[in-house]
């Protein structure tokens, strides 16, 4: 492929310089470009795909659940954001602030919003006021605004989409089954679209959001052994509703505050997606988030049998349902199977002059980059399983990654040797202190603590005291 | 219904005031809500849903004529909006800016996008080279700020949710056809998902989009007999290319400025569709944009018969594709019925016991009230047919109202009357002068100047000077 790779523009190599190679792709394979205003990116049509395609999947998942989509204002008055302590504390240094129009000083500064709490919590003060009325499941896709220092395309901006669920309930138990169940169904968006094996659990109350009382996330490991947050769902409690005055009638006629959640994954998972699967050739999407899935390759396509076959297969693939592009243009071929490895796109279908004597043609597969023969009139009909299988080699294989790079530290130097190999270090610690300690000593921190609490040691190795907790570390973007 | 309408709260009577028979619906119906900040409204789940169903539509609309989603930036640096001398002149005043974040003050305000002509060039300068890289369509959804003064739900808003689509072009006649193909879109969009026939036409120089060589329109009749734009389809020319220093290679080596075209359509045709169907019972929704399209309704549901028919009826509408829901709770027939008549849902259906004993329900309609006993075994496969002949009967009955709203007038006499009456009123014009005069008199403004440009009189009976143009007029939203 050496040939190959000179005819595009080359990409860094990933064991070479990772975060070169992750910015080279996301601008080569057209998946973004920056703006004019550092921070904000602007998501060209390749790139937008990919999150059309996440939206998508992931809206019908809460919609079956029983959620229902809103829309919030952009803006928050100061004076109402201000309304939560800690929730504050943690968002006022990222805010953007609208002090003025075209023609005139505002009264009050408009807070852009960094996340939407104080507003859903307002509208929920003033609809609700019945059990009958609980619970409300309320989900919004938007843009969000945090003024961050150091920004990556996709991965942390000034700017970015997500979804952020704003739930409202009864009592205490629905409200944390609703935390868990989102949690759930992140996981399952992971496995089944993203082919991303996400580790779930709680975060440690340093990590937890500002204004929650429990923070839980699914964390993906790069390529690089670098963990990625990539998605958050809170349990509040009633402290929102204790700010914010929500209220309900229960069933006795008692007047009770409303417990709460909310949750949100982002266009981060795009990041998530090319950091995982990504190779030195480029982009390798999972098949069902592919805004392309199949690329059909004409060779000498001035001929006529070449153009018939083209046009037939094209038909066919797309009256069921599959994504699918024809490159007739006059690059050469080579160039073209370079281009379309480098952007990622599962499936490459040849279609050549000499294969079609015997009624075939080639189709090479980019997860594996191998080459299959195959009757013409078998692609259709093969092609689900093809995918399916695909889908199942890219998920275990990031698997495999994360198995491969998930260590257990019996003492800190054991812990400091796993860190600096990359990957997972679970470690049973004693809490705050511990953990504040290996972030300076190490850059890693806490990710999860995961759900099966097995102790590996009965002292924390770092302050020698006795472990309350086994927590996955890991350095993280 | 009298003494149905008492249950539900009412709403101010259309023909009393029609203006406060709006507002009460958007809030009745929970449409929407109002925010803590005047002009950015909370667009509640059952608003929301008309809004995604009009996305789903126009979206795929846009994809099958080969259209690329994107997404820019939400801001826009000062220096950057004030390119194009006309289009900063237009949206200036209407700016809100951000100064300032949680930590320090800007170097450069940063304008929240009006509308996003300015980005998205700035963007084709970088990635349009050669007539190969034509044309670029691409379309964006997204939030945008205008700080009207005064506003009222759906219509006029300090923030709504729109598409806007950007294009640009190798030549001149391409451009122009894009601009009109997208025109058609739209008012395809009105006859075949929200039963509104548009009229279309050219806007006069004085209400054209700043910035534009010609915009073209879509209006519509509301039942009060005012006029609302909405959507609007831009033809720039060259202005914008040369202002951006957009150029590209033509296929004789030579470089030249390309031609572009916006367009875009808004949460505002929410507001047309309160507008245009509605009636003294409330929202009356056309079956294919409505979130809920069946609601089912049982009759002494505690009885065994009337449940499993419910549930049964319930299931096998679903499974079909409809967007459908149960009432079981225990509030009155009556109110329900005038609860869901309120919401505009299409189609009720009434399970009952003594029907039940010979198959039947019964299915109500909503755009003209009237019940149908029906063998329950045929509502599935009935519903097509009712759905599309409920869909035809309110398109037809919009097109007749602006049949017989609209005039033509040989003097102005004739013409400040018909403007009294409400509707449109059709007259051959000089110019600008008269197009003042005629606002400055009767508060109408020129709505499009029609395709079909037969004159009715030969002199404009306002300036008595030739008559260059008919106009339609009309006072408008």
């Amino acid at each position: 492929m050496s040939n190959n790779k000179k005819m595009v523009d080359a990409i860094t190599a990933r064991d070479i310089d990772f975060a070169q190679w992750y910015t080279d792709l996301c601008l080569k394979a057209e998946l973004m470009d920056y703006s004019e205003v550092k921070g904000f990116i602007i998501y060209r049509p390749y790139g937008y795909a990919i999150w059309e395609s996440i939206q998508q999947d992931l809206d019908r998942r809460l919609k079956e659940t029983g959620h229902q989509n809103v829309y919030m204002p952009l803006v928050i008055p100061e004076s109402l954001f201000q309304k939560e302590k800690d929730h504050v504390e943690g968002f006022a240094p990222e805010t953007a602030i609208i002090t003025t129009t075209g023609v005139e000083d505002l009264a009050e500064r408009l807070i852009i919003r960094p996340t939407s709490e104080t507003l859903f919590c307002t509208h929920y003060q003033k609809i609700i006021n019945s059990y009958r009325d609980l619970p409300k499941l309320y989900n919004q896709w938007c843009n969000i605004v945090r003024w961050e220092k150091t920004t990556r395309p996709f991965l942390r901006g000034k700017e970015f989409l997500w979804q952020e669920g704003h739930t409202v309930h009864s009592n205490e138990d629905e409200a944390r089954k609703e935390t868990l169940d989102i949690l759930d169904i992140y996981k399952k968006l992971g496995k089944e679209l993203l082919a991303i094996p996400f580790v779930t659990g709680r975060k440690t109350e340093k990590e937890k959001f500002a204004g929650a009382i429990e923070t839980y996330s699914i964390e993906a490991l790069m390529h690089d052994g670098q963990a990625l947050q990539s998605g958050t769902t809170h349990y509040f409690g009633q402290e929102f509703a204790k700010a914010f005055d929500i209220k309900f009638t229960d069933e006795n006629n008692q007047q009770q505050y409303a417990y709460q959640t909310s949750w949100g994954v982002s266009t981060r998972l795009i990041g998530a997606v090319i950091m995982v699967h990504g190779d030195d050739e480029g982009l390798v999407l999972p098949p069902y988030v592919a805004p392309i899935q199949v690329v059909i390759i004409p060779i000498q396509s001035q001929k006529e049998i070449v153009q018939k076959a083209t046009q037939d297969l094209f038909k066919s693939l797309k009256q069921t349902g599959y994504r699918v592009l024809i490159d007739d243009s006059n690059k050469s071929a080579g160039w073209k199977f370079s281009e379309y490895e480098m952007k990622g796109v599962p499936i490459r279908i040849e279609i050549g002059p000499r294969d079609l004597e015997n009624n075939e043609v080639t189709l090479v597969t980019r997860h594996d980059r191998k080459k299959h023969l195959m009757n013409i009139d078998q692609v259709v009909s093969s092609l689900p399983n093809i995918l399916k299988d695909m889908h199942e080699a890219m998920y275990q294989r990031a698997v495999a990654h994360v198995e491969a790079n998930t260590y257990q530290a019996k003492t800190y130097e054991e812990f400091k040797e796993y860190v600096k190999k990359g990957g997972y270090v679970a470690m049973s610690i004693s809490g705050e202190d511990a953990e504040i300690q290996i972030k300076k000593d190490t850059t890693a921190t806490a990710r999860v603590i995961p759900f099966d609490q097995t102790f590996i040691t009965e002292e924390c190795p770092v302050t020698h005291q006795k472990a309350t907790q086994t927590v996955w570390f890991a350095r993280a973007y």
